[in-house]
């Protein structure tokens, strides 16, 4: 039987949600607090991998009951939850088709960016949100978010594993790239069918630096569908503290 | 010159606001910052002592700028938050009478609690909410806590730190006793001429009993103005998480 957990947690105490060998990743524990309610290790499988320090509503995972384990789907959300640290909660917990992969047949993911401009930061907003310390030009920021929606290709918007190829497909479609105004801020929205490795604090930084003055908006505009990116320097990346990964759609 | 400052807490990373020999508080902190910035160690005397784990929005500290300092009041702020955890921040700082006392110049304090009924308690609101596992009755958690409205003798409603006389004053006014819905549970309110050790929590506490039919109003009643305390098993406390210091009026 093939679950589909829906998970929420503070990136603020972890290394990021993918395994790591330290272990304090949302994976470890997550796998940890499995393998001690079924009795045997359970590999689990992410929609969207989020570094150290971003935060979740709605990451999906899929694993596979083991088959001798009589467990109704329904138990496994208090079982989990009362062996996750707090920081980390099961939200939902379905039994899903056989096929189903949290990764492979997710259509959209949402994600927002949290911009502060309090003037002093309150204690609790701590590490979810990026402060920045000056006013920013909203219209200039919608301008700037509005040049990344359609089919693009980031590959001057985004951060190197490594692992790339020449074969590397770095083409995106975005499909929302907005803000609405919060009481202390901006909060960012970002849909797309994928996202690139620290895509979306690239976007966010980007068009910040363009509402700032920093950049100009042609600037923005030259980063996208260039794929002789040779010397180019690398566009601000956002902080972590403001990133959340929303929801995934199936 | 005398310095007043409102500062801001979270309360989860700290051994609460008072001074420990372990120094990982609020105060430790503060008077940390306070001695790198002036150059020389000062002592700052605090409005309410917090416990571990409660949180401040409005705690209220003086202390004595030293006389050859030439520093002016507006910028401690940024000079002490440049020096502070994120988690611990200045959020104002103005000059004082030489008789203010951010303790004993107090008329009100003003805490809040917070109760969280959601079915799973998410991640970003662990160590901020009191998690209940079931539902409460709103009308006899009005009834509990309209109790406590007025002057009373409170010493069955605190915990004791060891240091009680006979001469011990327990009785608070309490002019506000009440709470408001919020989208998953409920936000009391308590306004008073002064707390007891713990007394917030255990009137919380008290009242959640109440209104989930774990405690009769006439029981809740029955803990006021009782000086013959003997053999009393204490009320429940409710945990620190759930808990802010909102405000100090002067």
């Amino acid at each position: 039987m093939r679950l589909k957990l829906t998970i929420a947690y503070d990136g603020r105490p972890f290394a990021g949600y993918a395994t790591q060998p330290n272990g304090n990743t949302v994976q470890d524990r997550l796998e940890a607090a499995l393998a001690e309610v079924v009795k045997e290790p359970i590999r689990v499988h992410h929609a969207g991998r989020t570094d150290a320090g971003v935060h979740a509503l709605g990451q999906v995972v899929h694993f596979d009951a083991p088959e001798t384990s009589s467990m109704n789907p329904f138990n496994y959300l208090p079982a989990l939850n009362s062996k996750l640290p707090s920081t980390i909660r099961v939200m939902d917990c379905e039994e899903t088709a056989p096929d189903f992969h949290a990764r492979f047949s997710a259509k959209e993911k949402t994600y927002q960016y949290r911009l502060s401009l309090a003037p002093v930061l309150p204690p609790l907003d701590a590490g979810l949100a990026w402060h920045l310390p000056r006013q920013l030009d909203p219209v200039t920021l919608e301008e700037a978010l509005a040049l990344y929606l359609g089919e693009h290709d980031f590959r001057n918007l985004c951060a190197k594993r490594g692992n790339e190829t020449a074969d590397t497909d770095y083409c995106r479609t975005i499909s929302r790239s907005d803000f609405e105004t919060t009481p202390d801020g901006y909060l960012l929205t970002f849909v797309g069918n994928g996202f690139l490795y620290k895509m979306v604090r690239m976007l966010t930084g980007s068009a910040v630096q363009a509402s700032q003055g920093r950049l100009r908006l042609d600037e923005v505009s030259d980063l996208l569908d260039d794929t002789n990116s040779e010397g180019r320097k690398p566009p601000l990346c956002a902080p972590a503290d403001g990133l959340t990964l929303l929801q995934v759609s199936y």
